[in-house]
């Protein structure tokens, strides 16, 4: 049985108790938030998020460059005009480096028809994993108020702790 | 008052309820989730996730190759064996074009100091809108398939529909 078949059968229990049909399509509150994909973290529920509140991007470390085209179709789009960026203990992001992903992309290709294709493809991407967990923040905050596409609203950082599911301000 | 701090405050009561303190880091159902960053959605909520048991990636549309990244980090090092790609309907994937957006930032770009810095920048960006959202499903589970740095795991799509909070299987 595939995780997916579980999803649906979930599904059912959500749709019989919903009552948000009506919501608009601009978020309400007018905010992005931008979470790690972490399994540990629930955004709605840690941070107070109703369906209709907020756009939520989420990708591996909650990276902020990787998010910018979804914060750029965000503002100029649907009309949010504040980003929070949630980062986290104990993220999967501090525990490697850009040449251990290639490597093991590499290995694994070693065994395919192509390897030079595995090889290339993975030094194209940049993983962004990262060494320090606070300055990762205080990188992603810069990054977007950098960026000539991005708007200037407020934008916040936070450090998320998943032994306590409590957020702390970093900038 | 920012969003931020009413983040915060709402974060107050999640931690003190909060008993998840020593969840594992690799997801305990061993599942990648693709959504669409729509404020209406809650992938939690509505697949009946839990804290601990997915990777949940989001951006604008829940497009497969923006979240290349995040899925191969979420694969080869944190050990997901599946895949659910979750698009919409209304989404506002459906009503812009590239060029409509890049139109937009080159025209606010018009007052700036280096107008020519924003054209570059907004045509360096592929925001991947599509016009057919089933279609979007498939090329992305197509996508996912074709790319030799994907493992060949379970791939479902699904479109949510944000009237009824039901999951449709496409594939």
């Amino acid at each position: 049985m595939t995780v997916a078949s579980e999803f649906e059968n979930s599904n059912q229990a959500y749709v019989k108790a919903f009552t948000k049909g009506d919501l608009a399509l601009p978020p309400a509150r007018k905010v992005a938030v931008i979470v790690c994909m972490d399994a540990r973290i629930d955004p709605a529920a840690s941070l107070g998020l109703q369906e209709g509140d907020a756009h939520v991007i989420r990708n591996a470390g909650g990276r902020a460059s990787d998010a910018l085209r979804s914060v750029i179709i965000s503002q100029k789009l649907l009309g949010t005009r504040e980003i929070v960026i949630v980062h986290h203990t104990d993220c999967g992001m501090l525990t490697f480096t850009d040449k251990d992903i290639r490597d093991i992309i590499k290995k694994e290709g070693e065994d395919s028809s192509n390897p030079a294709n595995y090889a290339a493809a993975a030094d194209t991407i940049a993983f962004l994993p990262f060494s320090n967990l606070k300055q990762s923040v205080i990188d992603d905050i810069e990054f977007l108020k950098s960026s000539p596409l991005v708007l200037d609203v407020p934008i916040s950082g936070y450090i998320y702790d998943v032994k306590t599911g409590r957020i702390e301000k970093v900038n």
